[in-house]
């Protein structure tokens, strides 16, 4: 503690009950895993002797970013350093000319994405925890949000990162440059590496011209298998909405008990959320209207359109709400569900099949546009062993599905604690063995978030 | 060689002189490495079957593509296999609804984008070899082109890929999904790895709707700067062209040697090629009214706009003569130096500065979108020794100078075998390290493309 003390100073070193307590959770279920220390560097100069202080003794290290983390990333699970990024949080440079931003990794996503906008620049990607979680954690994560139908991942926007090594050494990988085609891309493999390789101290990043209008629309339907099979009908007919999101009545009916819902979507069995952007707003107005004249043969009942912010913001807060209100019903476990776009509507119906068989419920909702949609089982009044078994051996089946479409088990939240066993359903052992190796060449001693990612078989 | 015989069939193992001399070229400089055999697989289980035995008798494999590289990644400079994927040429999947298509390593760059286009679709990367280059080697070098500036490299469009291992195992890495958070991502490694991890044989690649109107600009300037300067405040302007493309006067008097180039731009000190793209025609003819509006302020003397697809094709033809007539020359060296967008005319000032200081001959052009610029050195009468103390030392000033600017030594020619010893001057010991480790994590002997991307003292 003591050389932890004089590294970053006494004030960055936590031991208290509180804050032991406070970062041994995020916002993956119930989880709680408190460590031994909490330590919050100011710099990367910190991070590195963090690590230093942490590969001499070792002691696991965990690093966090905003604590959104929804598969327990950031739970210190086997104990030893919590290392906040919350202290680097400048933003040090934003580049209106090469548009590109240089960020530390405790920088809120939401704080950046308004500061590039008063020059006229756009970060998009937006995960839905954006006013709290961190570009760092997006790094780890690869996070995404609605737009990344449009615009792709966090990945697609990173450059060039600046980290610590688990023994304590500084890289930087990349640059600032759009192009790069020098030695391995480090920068890509440490994205979605979700801690366990490096801590990620600072990002470089692409930035876009920001779109000077948005257009929000609403289809509601009156059934389900229509409103997914519309995702891919719309796509294909060449329209390219920056988000394209689904909710089904129960997620609905969930978002209506904290925000206002119109009648019309409030009695629908499934939503359509559409938005897109571009410089001129006329032309927004015609693509709402092309996409209207479709509606009848998309099996929608009307367009719902959005024009002002107040209503843009309006209808947008019916699918924000929908994430927490109905993990407010009960306890609950999430898949993180990805299939090729076409396959929304089978990957739908399978899942309410599945759950109907284990007596259990399914809320969905997601990003469509993208085939990711997160099926969310419920504990409703269950005992404890009954939900535990039932919801296993339903995310067992679900995944199964999930893999027999070509999907994946994860398309935004990650590995992390929660989905280890998950990893296995879609990559091989020869995979995961290389995965290993990379491990291994990034940390020999397995200090740097151990237990995340990679199955302990391996 | 009876092994491999029985492995491929006698007509895929070649040893005659010309297949030897043929297989031991690439397209950079006049290099020439001949191989001990070259071996054509026709799908991926004998590709599998060539490396097990390769791996078993550890002889060096050098995968090859289209034979279009030109940082000679493809040239067998150990000796052993030469693997042409020339064989794997099946488009297995274009599927319209997903938007995605599934295609094997030696499927001709150009071949793909005709075939989704049939469909209304679109696949981006145009390296300028797209006639002649296969997917793979796109793949393996993270390929570029003009329209990456709009649209992203070869990288951004890869989800999933189908390869073999040094010791003969396939893996498959990724999915046909548009995102994918499960383990660290091996697909991103493998792009760019230039066949130094696996072999790839197969790729899931993201498709878009192909855009129906395209519109070419040509805006001559009596100042070299003011062409260089006017890139960055294109794009600052809000402005998204799917292509900008800089020529200065020497690399478009090479390219009238071979195509017809207009007077105005034949006179011209530097010429910068801009496209838009979008689905209406009248919204392009806005954007060009729109950048006419500017010309002046930049410093165009005029705007050159092509409408159709004949003269699109002849304003186009400009910029793709300029590569092969430059080097038609004499001996050159090409540097494939990137920076960042806004420091273009200061890079090219500074490359002319340095070639004036060792006397010797420069032509530049390329992708200013992306900041990124082809610097010829010329060898010219010079003697040979002289051509190589003076390039070589040239070569390094100019590398120095991209460093000091915050950019980088390739962006999308690759290291390969004749870049390695500038992979220093971008990336740190430690880096290199960690480079070398993943590549013993995938190729622990070390058979696969041996000599390339690493420096041989690491």
């Amino acid at each position: 503690m003591d050389s932890l003390r004089s590294a970053v100073g006494a004030d960055a070193v936590r031991t208290d009950d509180a804050s032991l307590d406070k970062y041994g959770r995020d916002e993956t279920e119930d989880l709680h895993f408190p460590p031994s220390v909490v330590v919050l560097p100011s710099s990367q100069r910190e991070v590195a002797a963090v690590m230093g202080l942490a590969s001499h003794e070792q002691v696991p290290v965990t690093p966090r970013g905003g604590g959104t983390g929804l598969s327990g990333g950031a739970l210190p699970v086997r104990g030893g350093i919590l290392l906040s990024l919350e202290r680097l949080d400048r933003i040090r440079r934003i580049d209106p000319v090469d548009m590109i931003a240089e960020v530390e990794a405790g920088v809120v996503t939401a704080h950046l994405q308004e500061e590039v906008e008063l020059q006229g620049l756009f970060y998009p990607p937006d995960p839905a925890s954006r006013e709290s979680c961190f570009i760092g954690g997006n790094i780890a994560e690869d996070s995404a949000g609605p737009r990344s139908c449009k615009y792709g991942t966090t990945r697609h926007f990173v450059l060039g990162l600046e980290a610590v090594l688990a023994d304590g050494t500084p890289i930087t990988t990349g640059a600032a440059v759009r192009k790069n085609a020098a030695g391995y891309d480090l920068t890509q493999l440490l994205v979605g590496s979700e801690g366990t390789l490096a801590v990620v101290t600072a990002a470089q990043l692409r930035l876009l011209a920001l779109p000077k209008a948005r257009l929000t629309l609403g289809l509601p339907f009156q059934r389900c298998d229509e409103a997914a099979n519309s995702v891919a009908e719309i796509f294909r007919r060449g329209f390219q909405p920056a988000a394209c999101e689904f909710m089904e009545q129960a997620a609905i009916l969930a978002a209506a008990m904290k925000v206002d819902v119109p009648p019309q979507v409030r009695e629908c069995e499934a939503f359509l959320l559409l938005e897109f952007d571009g410089d001129r707003p006329d032309l927004l107005i015609e693509q709402a209207a092309a996409l209207d004249a479709i509606t009848d043969q998309l099996g929608a009942t009307e367009t719902l359109v959005a024009e002002t912010e107040v209503e843009q913001r309006r209808m947008w807060q019916i699918r924000s709400a929908a994430g927490e209100a109905v993990k407010g019903l009960s306890d609950y476990k999430e898949a993180d569900t990805v299939v090729p776009r076409a396959s929304i509507g089978a990957l739908l119906q399978g899942a309410h099949e599945i759950a109907d068989r284990h007596r259990i419920r399914a809320i969905c909702y997601g990003h469509a546009g993208d085939g990711n949609l997160h099926v969310n089982l419920l504990r409703g009044g269950l005992e404890l062993s009954d939900w535990q078994r039932r919801r296993d051996s339903a995310e067992d089946d679900l995944f199964a599905l999930v893999v027999r479409m070509g999907g994946t088990v994860t398309g935004e939240h990650g590995i992390g604690w929660t989905q280890r066993r998950h990893l296995e359903k879609v990559r091989s052992p020869e995979e995961i063995h290389l995965m290993n190796s990379i491990k291994r060449a990034f940390d020999p001693t397995g200090i740097l978030n151990p237990g995340k990612v990679i199955p302990d078989s391996y």
